[in-house]
């Protein structure tokens, strides 16, 4: 009998948790847990094992069993402010101190958590959750099954002024945002809109928390994000692409489908897929070189020394 | 006739459009625009070419005239919390959940959008736009003409904590910010008060999303931040200086005017305009050098190779 | 007669500062200053000298002295929104547009100020502050004494998904956060739910703003993390760990007791305290070897040409 899931160093009799990771076999070695999911039984192992050739997508619908999504009940808060001018969906779900402006539209059964604000215009699909105080600008377009944590900003102006002989002028930013289906974004998320035309985040994408998303980006479908990094204006980045965290591209260029880039790397020019699915450091260079030139950098010192050395046995020391 | 504005790569008949990064020469000599502004005609292209030393700064004037800024009409929404000792001007725009605080003053035609908080004694300039959620902690100073973005944070706690026998300590942060007129800060930027003194942003200055602004930091005028930087306490910036995104200062140094910095880059010392106005690098070196060390850097493997190889020649074989 | 404190450039006549930093010994000297609380007495000086073997923590007490906390009022506003099944202690202060909903619990003389959210079920203990738009998710745990600022965003879903055949299936984040005693975190900071089981944020330690805190991340007691900061899931981070600005994490390693990160490092595995205690750069190496390799690497186009010089001299001209 499982009654519940839990982490492979906490689980107990009565409990099904998932093995991953290697770094984590010792714990399954040891583990008292009724059953763990994994690729393969691990030797010397208690646990009855459940194998899978994706153990943590396994894991995902065995989460999902024990913890089903709670629907919040139905409901408009008295609390909320609701331009008359704004239409909601059915069963849409509004908490208090929500704002939803003129000519807004809230799909069927979305979810608006306390302070979300929903600005003039702005189109959000069915099955939306918005957690507190995210903030959609006037305009933006969000698709369906869309997940907004806390204090994300979708449409927020670009950053874009011209100098002029005193100082700068701002550049009116007059395009806006679209969202696709099933795009989750991360807690203080920012996504700026459009100085003309669409900033766009395709199907599926996932944004982690303290990302920065600048003007007329393009991300593709099914690419993941992870945690403070930027993408200046006007990038393409394409399908099932995947962005380590502090990662920062420039503006103006083309990151390929498929391509994964390590944390904290620096994008200066366009990625090509065929040239390496893999890029890393700043400037971006192909995975292997990197960790090549990484793994020599401390020796630097020595090679300064070793060339030094090869100079004074050139020159006998008379002739110095 | 010309009836809107759109980007190189989208407009059509009756619409302008712009040119002035190189890389989209391209589009200019298939676009079906009926009129393009750029410093010079592009060779080939059928639309009419609007001529102008800085395209750029000439766009921003036509995108205006096509979407001039809406002003929000006046009034005050019953659904916001005034304190009774704070004062607005004419013809403030307060909309719902807004919060001012005792003794907050707000400038005539400032607009305060959804859930914005001025805090306690904190003043506010005149033709001041705040987006949702903006949080001014007390006694802050604001300016006119000033954009605050959604979720940005003014005035809240430096870092400061000493260390004590047991743990920290943490040092009152009881000084202030000011912020000059005509400022733009971006979504979820956060700008510390001074643990003492002032925390000051300068005339016309412009930062991104998810800037950090440490307590008593000077930036000057017209300096523009992109998103991801970090700016340690007691830093110096000076007038016209332009930082890359996620850039990082260490506290307690000066960038000159009219400095530039790459973005990524980490500055640990005093930067000084004559030595060199661009830099780039971990730590920051003038940009030529940072240029040349990291075409040089993926080549490293070789040069170990190459050292070897002449220590080996060095040594004949049999003496080794 | 002492009557206020102020920093050092600006300490006048009635007013006490401090001198920690060694840059600053220049304006000791010239101070007009009634005292200076500094380690030793300065040549010159005019001031008195309150001589401490720590005066950033003395000065500290003395700020203290002189802006004593202002204890706000107890009161509910009654512009909050208060479940029925939440539970407050004794003098609370909830303002406007606060939201604690059903099942959570706030400690005696917590504050909450306007637009904070308190989760499904949260609880927090007493005498914590809480500043404008802060979130607590469902069920997150909160010690005494913590202060958070603005918009920070304690247990938003950690950022976890499992590839599929098509896209991504979100894994169900059901665990969550606990925070201890005395712990203070900075504005638009994000920290992240586990998974399963807990994200943990020792006792005393202290955020600074926009840092990501991932999933069953652990950081121990009294550690200082600097802005801009990313923890990926599952790190152990110890006690006194001291973390610079833009330091970047990979998931599940270890950093010991005591250890120091440079800004802007990258830590790639777990860090040792008995291999080195402070560490810089990226992937993160022991600090002195990585400022000598700092120091040549601007040297590296020179290296590569004495390289070839060298070869070039090898190779007699005629046998080329």
């Amino acid at each position: 009998m499982v009654t519940g899931v839990a982490p492979i160093e906490e689980a107990g009799p009565g409990q099904v948790t998932f093995l991953a990771n290697p770094k984590y076999v010792r714990f399954a070695r040891e583990s008292m847990a009724s059953a763990i999911i994994a690729k393969d039984r691990v030797e010397g192992a208690r646990a009855a094992f459940l194998l899978s050739e994706n153990p943590y997508l396994a894991f995902a619908c065995v989460v999902e069993l024990f913890h089903p999504p709670v629907r919040r009940p139905a409901g408009i808060s008295p609390a909320a402010s609701l331009h008359p001018g704004a239409r909601l969906g059915k069963d849409v779900t509004v908490f208090p101190f929500v704002v939803v402006e003129e000519g807004a539209v809230v799909g069927d059964r979305t979810v608006l958590l306390p302070g979300v604000i929903v600005g003039k215009g702005a189109i959000v699909g069915e099955d939306c959750l918005f957690y507190p105080h995210v903030v959609l600008y006037h305009d933006v377009r969000v698709g369906s099954r869309v997940i907004l944590h806390a204090g994300c900003v979708i449409g927020c102006d670009g950053f874009g002024f011209a100098p002029s002989g005193e100082g700068y002028r701002k550049i009116p930013q007059v395009g806006t945002v679209e969202i696709g289906d099933d795009v989750e974004i991360g807690a203080n998320t920012t996504v700026d809109r459009a100085v003309l035309g669409v900033t766009r985040i395709g199907r599926g994408t996932k944004l982690d928390n303290l990302v920065q998303v600048g003007h007329n980006v393009t991300i593709g479908n099914d690419t993941v994000i992870a945690a403070l990094t930027g993408i200046a204006g006007s990038c393409r980045i394409g399908n099932r692409v995947r962005i380590g965290g502090q990662a920062g591209l420039a503006g103006h260029l083309e990151v390929e489908d498929g391509i994964q880039l390590g944390g904290k790397c620096g994008v200066a020019h366009t990625l090509r897929a065929s040239e390496a699915r893999v890029w890393s450091g700043v400037p971006a260079i192909p995975h292997p070189t990197w960790l090549r030139m990484a793994m020599l950098l401390p020796k630097l010192p020595e090679l300064f020394r070793r060339v030094k050395h090869l100079e004074d046995a050139k020159i006998p020391k008379g002739e110095k």
